[in-house]
């Protein structure tokens, strides 16, 4: 490809709309443009690299006995009615009618489709088990679409799904979806981590795992041992529960005044104790029950813990003050775990029977209870891991204190089970003939926010530092000038020479200075540079720059085709 | 590939659903499944199909210099508003609305976003011809979906656009796309005819050519030249005028006493005179303006010319039988060219004012005019060939008469002119400085209509019969027995030989018998089907069938792998 004849506008400045590095680059670099908010246009140098990225998938997917399939975008709203989802969606989800006022939506996801799809086709266990993947747009409506393709609203994923037998079989595809994702994330060059990670709205009983770039712009917190494997989603990682003795000296249950005291900071100031000696007493509403949650007074309630508990609400949130007052008879300021209504659970993080004296709310304006005895004297209707982690707590698995990364997620592996197939009636006959519902598993890599994430590691001020295999092209050609004959020849011999290599190489035929070149080139971040110039030819030698390295080198002109070969072979192997 | 192994679900029965064949063969061979009407999911097979098409029309597009993008399938309504199309486009156009009330489409097609982007991006005359293309969904909501990949609701197609300085440019860019389409349906396996076409709604100054695969079951009308290359949509073939001498005496203009006499067939049988000898008057209403047609009586009023020939209404139908009164004073079936209102032009199919004495209606009801003279008697505002062609017809072009032949339109090459650019105001500066409209043309693929249209012409009462160019595999292996140790491994053999041959080789290695796989392997239309036996391999031969001619022949089972790849490239060879 010569660039005099490639759609590749490049930007000096930092275009406004931009907040990101990774959606400042992909504009500035001339991969994308923005055909609307969160809609994207992938100009010449972006589709090569997502096509790229779709490569490395469909392989990995293919080795391990993934079929390939192509689902519909437009879904009939019948389908998500059956599997219960479409009410519950939300706004998130694009809808529309056609001219006969059939209701339909833009996939935000393939469940009930190869659900469907799979209810029709498959009967017995003979059949199984399937994995059926797709490489596709999908849909979701952003309150606010931005930061480019890291959060688009049309964006691209490849998406599995698997239909085993029996949860033994799910096991086993499972583990193939990840072994795929380790690869699929290694050979695309990027340092990731697999993490535990919250089930979250799709539903589902199995595990699940988060494959998170990192990244210190990732919008995910991450914690990870530096000693084990263990990683995990900060939202997801188990707590340890922790006894802080000299929290308060034993005491004498009492109310005690406590005028304009609303928080437990104010509290612990008014009290001269510590917060570790509080208990922090929050009234939720999940859905239609309500219900006291209490967490020790230095800890953060973690509510997605809160809501996996429970079996899982629909919409969960802090009861409103009006609630408050009518139930408790106080402001959420004062609300304790004393003088309940009988029919109100109390759900409690694992710190609070642990807890020998402590201070609570009174259900009483201003005033405290100091010296209650969670264990005996509280109403402990269930007790769990509601907290969120800190980073330096030790991990679960070994002890040793854990670290904290940011991470971008892009790919997420998830064990279904049954929620689908039984939904939609996807059941096959097994070995006797009994009726069973397909164990489903389900698989995503978002290849547009992979591109994005690999430009959030790799990058300096210069421009974009594509790792190799997913580079939009491996090598470019910078011939100093395009006047001198010599250089000219020079260059079209490397050209050719390059391309006969396999090579994938770019040649800026431009009619530019060579400082814009440059810029050019390390803007877009092509991983190797050579540029051609008459001095360093009247020695026979041409300059090879690595872009990631930064450094420059003199090789020979007959010996450079086979020195970028050697570096790209390198960079591919696996 | 495994057939064991393959989400490859095959039907005996023809499903009720499946009107045309291609759509009943589809279906039973397990290539797709519907998800709602006009919207299908791809099956493996189905998928291997649909790329191998693709590969071949990306190909062909890259060789032509053509640059591959990717637009957004939804697309925000201000662009469409800005083209003039968002109000013209109808109940056709899929539209949407997101969280904050704004609207889009889903893409019919992509002018205004590939313009958008260019006015953003050229500024220069050098920076043209660009030629612009993606291959991806396209989105039309049909009235009747059905048909299946005939005329779906959610297909997929490659659409170019070229942009160019002028006329001249647009001239090579459409040459270099008709003969890249060329190439594609050659390379596909199919016979196919480019003819001209109408230019339709899509707008635009140039021509246009429409690219049929010829198939008895298609939804189009062709008529070709034997002898030259003349060929066109029969709605848009030139028609010569045709003089005929005998149709009536000269007689003296009378008004004749016709009662209960309504139509042509009718005034004929009546007045004991030809059609040829009629003239049928029609009022039309184009937009807001009414004026009368004139076709001789034999002839068939041909709309599409007529609106061309007027310069293009949204909207054009015949007057209503209220207008007609209000405006004549008559019902429909009386209207004739005389007494007519001053301002009501007359539009005359180019055959009326060759007749030299004729009959028309009178205004008035059971009432005709018997002997007026079109030249002199008629007030002739504007005359054109506003008929409909007839095959035997002379060839425009030598005179030859014309031949007939259905076909389904696959492709379509289309010069744009200024029409987008102009209204979205994608510019350029040329040699002089002068800001000029891009010249525009886009090109369309009907990538998975191409799928279908592939069936229609090539299947026979066993199934689909694949050209090898996109056959989902090339060959099949069908081992007699799947327990036959001798059997089985000189598939397994052949199997891997065929492989290392770069033979795309599927080996049916089911516990079924063999005529079931017979049947599925017919079915499903692999070009050709190698069947391992104890008998035949007894003799160190296996059976080598070839799908299109039918033909089984025994050949050593040594040499099959290589006369299978002699085949197999000679089909690939162009």
């Amino acid at each position: 490809m010569r660039v005099s004849q490639l759609l590749n506008p490049t930007l000096r400045e930092v275009p406004a709309e931009a907040e990101v590095i990774s959606h400042q680059l992909m504009l500035r670099s001339g991969l994308i443009r923005k055909s609307a908010a969160g809609v994207y246009t992938y100009l010449p140098l972006g589709l090569r690299i997502l096509k790229k990225i779709e490569a490395i998938v469909r392989q990995e997917m293919d080795v391990k006995g993934g079929q390939e399939v192509l689902m519909p975008i437009m879904q009939p709203a019948e389908l998500w009615q059956e599997s219960g989802r479409w009410d519950v969606y939300g706004e998130e989800m694009f809808r529309l009618k056609d001219r006969h006022q059939r209701e339909f939506c833009l996939g935000p996801t393939h469940e009930e489709i190869i659900t469907d799809l799979i209810r029709g086709e498959v009967r017995s266990y003979k059949q199984l088990p399937l994995l059926l993947y797709q490489i596709q747009n999908k849909y979701r409506d952003e309150r606010r679409p931005r930061f480019g393709l890291m959060r688009g609203r049309e964006f691209i994923m490849k998406d599995l799904y698997s239909f085993d037998r029996d949860e033994a079989g799910l096991d086993v595809s499972y583990q193939k979806m990840y072994d795929a994702y380790c690869r699929i994330f290694s050979r695309c060059g990027l340092a990731y981590r697999p993490v535990e990670a919250d089930a979250g709205a799709i539903g589902g009983t199995g595990g699940t795992h988060e494959f998170m770039v990192l990244a210190d712009s990732g919008e995910n917190s991450v914690v990870y041992c530096p000693d084990c494997d263990y990683a995990a989603n900060v939202e997801k990682a188990e707590c340890k529960p922790q006894v802080v003795n000299d929290a308060m000296a034993e005491a004498e249950q009492q109310l005690v005044h406590t005028p304009k005291v609303k928080t437990i900071e104010e509290a612990a100031d008014f009290l001269k104790l510590p917060k570790t000696a509080f208990i922090k007493s929050l009234l939720y509403q999940g859905d239609d029950k309500v219900f006291l949650v209490l967490v020790r007074g230095d800890r953060e309630l973690n509510e997605i813990k809160l809501n996996n508990a429970l079996g899982g609400f629909l919409s969960l949130q802090l009861a409103s003050p009006e609630v408050v007052q009518k139930l408790l008879g106080c402001p959420p300021g004062s609300v304790g775990p004393v003088e309940l209504p009988e029919n109100l659970p109390v759900i409690a993080d694992q710190e609070i029977p642990l807890m020998e004296h402590a201070v609570c709310g009174a259900n009483k304006e201003d005033y405290h209870i100091v010296g209650i005895q969670p264990k005996t004297g509280i109403r402990l209707n269930q007790v769990h891991d509601l907290r969120t982690i800190i980073p330096g707590e030790a991990c679960p698995k070994c002890g040793t204190p854990l670290k904290e990364a940011r991470g971008i997620e892009v790919g997420q592996v998830f064990k279904l089970g049954t929620k689908y197939s039984k939904a939609l009636g996807a059941t096959f006959s097994d070995e006797n003939g009994a009726e069973k519902p397909c164990v489903m598993g389900c698989y995503g890599v978002g290849v547009s926010r992979t591109m994005a994430a690999a430009i959030e590691q790799n990058y300096d001020e210069m421009g974009i530092i594509w790792p190799i295999p997913i580079a939009p092209y491996h090598c470019i050609l910078v011939p100093v000038s395009t006047k001198d004959s010599e250089v000219v020849e020079a260059t079209e011999r490397l050209y050719q020479e390059l391309q006969n290599l396999g090579i994938e190489v770019i040649l800026d035929d431009r009619d530019e200075r060579a400082g814009v070149k440059f810029k050019d080139a390390d803007l877009v971040g092509y991983p190797l540079r050579i540029t051609i110039g008459s001095k360093t030819l009247a020695n026979g030698q041409v300059e090879l720059k690595e872009r990631k390295a930064g450094d420059t080198r003199l090789v020979s002109v007959a010996e450079a085709a086979q020195q970028v070969k050697d570096i790209v072979e390198k960079a591919l192997a696996f």
